[in-house]
């Protein structure tokens, strides 16, 4: 990208509403209006402009990113860090293993002690249904408050690193890629997307990110099909959400029940595995019965019931009833390859194989998109911080 | 804070002689003299103003912080962080378990392989009585042979995070918190705070809070009133460190055998609890004898004796009777909380909640304390170093 | 070292030819050139320079540095950490155990999703002989691929913390310790180094350290005398290396079975263990059939097996018999002593004792060879780079 195609998108950007995102959250894409989703896209390219042009674009001199995973993670944590670092913060993991935080710390003590200098703090929380927003939503009123009572010098923004909802930094990852794959926003109009479940053998995966896809991708214009074995559906309130979206923005929102289904004339297929929402229900109750061997139990449950749909996985036939048998294949990553990390999984190695190069390129925008919703939500006038980078230009490597 | 109360306060920092604690360590309250922690309290009231006014405190281009936390830790592991953050440091952990420490390195060797391009080292060692402030002197003795020997470029700061003896950054944060809270350090001669003991059920916690508040708060003419159960002293060293600020000061230091006695007309409380002294003793004997299930036994027995004074307190009636039924209650968090963190504990919720934003702000001093710490060891002129920031004026958040 | 001796320096560097280093990985000495490695030794120097004047050498402005420890390690760690510091690079630890690595990723997925801001890459992978150099590589192709695609925007560095065949990073300090200690370059010609292995109780060590110091050493036209027990040879391919280069420099390359023959008329000795080379290969075998019982107990003979050689111990009356009976004494730390960390170990006290700041010194040149590795890879033009740096004069301390 050369540094008029950055200038347009900053006059672009500046000509937008997104006032609303200063000093605020991103903990669930509908809560956006559609040109903040907008914005963010704008900023998350421009981003990566001025880093293709050697420009720097530390918007802090100083400050903290704090990290807190309550679940594994190696794209998360490495993109969340890395969109802190091209923006001049430093992570600072809140490792609740080794801090006072069983001993009988509060949400709101804890959040604001780790807190006197961080510009955003990232959570992790998906595993379960009913627990990850909630807690995101107390540890940022919590900060907020402490803001306003002046223990905090400054609000950190919380983004949403997945949750028991939502998968927004995801999300807009694998959205911004389908812009860019397809050429532009407008040509995304009328395609069809399947959002499968799929096979695995792993383990009860969250909810996440297929109801953050029927949830964003509708937003467009795009005809989503969502098609699950049953028992698998996603939370209802989510569902509700890609109905109205799709009314909103002239294209379509259906169930199917098939893979078959889902797959015939899609333009994009994004076949992955999650565990069954009752499934995900009673691991909630288990949890706040602090019964884990039951969770364990639970856990083999749900993985003998997924054995029950083999047949899920995106293979090459499946591949060949898409749209001029080329539809683009997408994953969050990683994921269960037929052959390659377990017998029988969500693809097969022939799929993945072929898309390995643009879903490699799908997962590299998560920092940016990252950075992105750290920007907005940070800095007072974006578009001017932006213009600064770019006249001052500073070298990122000298 | 505005520009010109940060000029006035760099103009007074400027008359104090501070000149020894450059390439100096922070180890003991005690060690420093009166002006040293009237610098410490300034140095750390204009770094937070110029956060206050978005004006960058980047002392450092580069350079690391190590910290070495030998006890769980998360508001002082995020605040050591958060102040060499501000500064410009980043910090690397010395996790002991996952170095080769354990194979024949020497303290010396360790000491000096780990900081060669660092600026403070932070240790936070408590839990053995003899053992934790010694280790520290160890560590700063080897550093300073190797920066003298020209292994080391320069001299790390050692900043004691909390030893057997004191816990300097928590009870200068304190202090501060004082300071602004009664409106001047000279409003607090002749204030009564009383330094307690109070019951927990949780663990057998380190006596650094109490001794280093009775050896810091006595400097400043107040009556300082210790209580606890018998057998609960705190070593004699600092007691007698104690009485002689006391006298110097014109306060007072007294020993009461009872909270409602420390509590009766007290402006200021700080009720929590602490292991008895004898068995600190005991535990250290038995780590020299590698006898860890002998210190399990001793941590039972210890709650045990602990069991027989739950009526140490801190009660609504017990608040009712200090000045004007309403002494500022102070805590170092997290606290025992009865009926929220445990049965029974320090402290009754109503007054925890009642005095929640004042903790908050007593532990939002914390970093900056930690920050001037480091700066007055670091800097060759520091009021120079802070008139430069101010001058030049880079904004933290761009 | 004075500025004007900088600028020196950095006129002598501007000769050399030095540019295959620009996007490339620093993985073992032999494949670099004579002109490229006196380049590294020459940007260590000057780096080194910058820091006594307090002259602040960030090449980056932002960016992250990859650590991978697949070993215990201290000094490693903290010379990496600070070598990207230094330079302006953020270290962002790749921990296996928290990752979602075991889940089936494969190296090249994992190797690009951590990579989206990474500029540098250091592995340290020593273990199982054939494996960590092997895994190093595909890291590397993975991520030259990810940047040729433009998944990443740069294009990382791998810098070798540590493999089973060579430890670079340890033997060009190592070098420059001697070319510092002996007055320059041109002094060691003639010189008789021993690389001797050395009894050790703890466990089973790389071979790395020896084989990387005959493969470095010999090319400086000194006298490389290895000498060890029976079953403790290297890997030919190294020996191989080592008879080339000493051959083409006018050196010497010979192998003796006693520790008193090398070391008799020596300048330098390098008494250090490592594990029979038969055991290592069976470790990799048991490693490949995932057998770690087998490991645990194979661990146990290896151990059994050194303790036939106790006598390989450097002692004072060895040291008598070098030349002028004052070899330099090296060591890659941390070592086993006689009587401090073990009964019976690779030297003794005395021994150790006299030559720890020389030792030390030693260590010390480690961050600032890596800073160099990590300047020669990614600066597109490394003499200018310093140059600027000199002129713009930012204070690293301000």
């Amino acid at each position: 990208m050369d540094i008029a195609k950055i200038k347009t998108l900053v006059r672009k950007l500046a000509k937008l509403d997104y006032q609303d995102m200063y000093l605020n959250d991103f903990l669930l894409t509908w809560e956006k209006s559609d040109q903040e989703i907008q914005a963010t896209f704008l900023v998350a390219d421009i981003l990566r402009g001025l880093r293709q042009r050697n420009v720097s674009s530390r918007l802090f001199d100083s400050g903290l990113g704090i990290s807190l995973f309550r679940d594994q993670s190696t794209r998360t944590r490495f993109s969340f860090t890395s969109a802190c670092n091209l923006l001049g913060l430093e992570v600072q993991d809140l490792d609740e293993g080794k801090s006072q935080v069983a001993h009988g710390e509060t949400v709101r003590e804890t959040a604001n002690m780790v807190s006197f200098m961080a510009d955003v703090i990232g959570i992790r929380d998906d595993i379960y249904i009913g627990k990850g927003n909630t807690y995101m939503r107390e540890v940022s009123e919590a900060v907020h408050q402490g803001y306003l009572e002046g223990v905090l010098e400054q609000r950190p923004a919380l983004i949403n690193l997945q949750c028991d909802i939502d998968h927004p930094t995801q999300t807009m990852a694998d959205m911004l890629h389908l812009i860019h794959y397809f050429g532009g926003v407008d040509n995304l109009k009328g395609k069809k997307l399947a959002m499968t479940w799929a096979y695995s053998p792993s383990y009860g995966k969250p909810l996440s990110v297929p109801q953050g896809v029927i949830g964003l991708m509708t937003r467009f214009g795009m005809e989503v099909a969502l098609a699950h074995p049953e028992g698998y559906e996603v939370m209802p309130e989510v569902a509700a959400v890609a109905e109205t979206n799709a009314a909103k923005s002239g294209g379509k929102f259906s169930k199917a029940n098939s893979m078959a289904e889902a797959f015939t004339d899609a333009h994009i297929v994004y076949p992955k595995s999650w565990a069954p929402f009752s499934a995900m229900g009673k691991r909630t109750d288990l949890y706040g019965e602090g019964d884990f061997d039951g969770i364990k139990a639970l856990e083999k449950e749900l993985l003998a019931q997924n054995a029950k749909h083999k047949d899920w996985e995106c293979t090459e036939s499946l591949m060949a009833t898409t749209h001029q048998s080329s539809a683009l294949y997408m994953h969050c990553l990683p994921a269960d390859i037929t052959g390659v990390s377990c017998d029988k999984g969500e693809v097969e190695a022939g799929v993945f194989d072929r898309y390995r190069k643009p879903m490699y390129m799908e997962a590299s925008y998560k920092p940016y998109i990252i950075a992105a919703m750290i920007l907005l939500g940070k800095a007072r006038c974006p578009a001017d911080s932006l213009n600064t980078m770019l006249t001052t230009g500073n070298a990122r490597v000298r």
